[in-house]
């Protein structure tokens, strides 16, 4: 067992921190968030800060970071308010990498990465076609985090799109089925295994198995 | 491929619709929290929503509910400012899971779950023993999400504990390597695959394996 203090930490070497602590904090979602500016430029970038925010009403969030990185995402929510939100199935994995790169605002990532953009029912941002499970945003609140200025942007669940056959009969969404990936640290993919679920947890009791 | 519209989902019966959206937001970190309260009785609770803030400081959020449901973890943080984020391995999933059940403050959940807890260079909120990567967070604040009135707690990073082979030389943790679980939805458990990795995407590139 080796035991890191913060003093020692602080003292590592700025992109070594990084990539640490960012992978130190478990595995998360990996999503592909589509925007569009106001001249029809479309933008696709990869996100691991999807967060559920709630499900009565159905919000999601994703954090923003507070650097000089331009943020052609943030900017194009803010203004057209709406964005698509495209889980990533295994076979686009380095596409979507990919579409983390610092492209200048007039090359589209869909195009630079060979990732086809869908419209669905008239919604102004553009999804990716090979996203299994994607589903329309409004944006709802942006909230400062005053700590280290980053920025907390919540939005509505509009329209979800997914194979009927992910849906389990209490309502679940069988993920792995997909090959949905999720990421750890900054650039690192994981495939799933299948899952194993419990009942709903009662005092005094052992878990029980459901799947 | 099933769409589905907010009118639609929102008639759902409630908790078929909150299995639904819990799920379909993606992979998340799976982590216990330790807490202590004011007469010593420890708390260990499992989340599905930690969040990372930032690197530099290093910086982790939880978000809590707003519901009715007594929030020990909550009211512990608030008072006494520490406690431990412990990751959960395989072999304690279905402990983990069991812990989310509503005990009454006397009955630990270390105790009614047969989970050891350690303490470590005399930090006051107990750890998870079987956890192998886990470590100390001290309160720094506590920013409300307006829209549906949940709380984002906010820590610092003390004092990391993991296996000194899970770091890789760039500083990445291999938190599949130690057998570390993710969860989707409410009640569904993973392990993961190894990582795959790809190198810092540049423009007009494709991405390049690390890993």
């Amino acid at each position: 067992m080796r035991e890191i203090t913060s003093e020692e930490f602080q003292n590592w070497e700025h992109r070594y921190r990084t990539c640490f602590i960012n992978s130190l904090g478990g595995f998360k979602a990996l999503c592909l968030v589509g925007t569009v500016n106001e001249n029809g430029h479309t933008n696709l970038a990869p996100f691991n800060s999807l967060i559920h925010i709630g499900a009565h009403p159905a919000l999601m969030g994703l954090l923003f970071r507070p650097d000089s990185v331009e943020r052609h995402t943030l900017t194009n929510i803010r203004n057209s308010k709406v964005y698509s939100i495209n889980l990533v199935p295994n076979h686009i994995m380095a596409q979507a990498h990919q579409c983390a790169a610092r492209y200048d605002v007039h090359t589209s990532e869909f195009t630079a990465n060979q990732l086809e953009p869908e419209y669905l029912n008239g919604f102004k941002a553009p999804f990716v076609k090979a996203s299994k499970i994607k589903w329309s945003m409004v944006f709802e609140s942006e909230t400062e985090i005053p700590i280290n200025g980053t920025s907390l942007v919540i939005g509505r669940v509009q329209t979800i799109y997914l194979p009927e056959n992910s849906i389990h009969a209490d309502g679940f969404v069988n993920l792995q089925d997909a090959e949905t990936l999720c990421v750890s640290g900054l650039d690192a993919y994981h495939l799933c295994h299948p899952p194993v679920r419990f009942a709903y947890a009662k005092p005094h009791s052992v878990a029980q198995h459901i799947l």
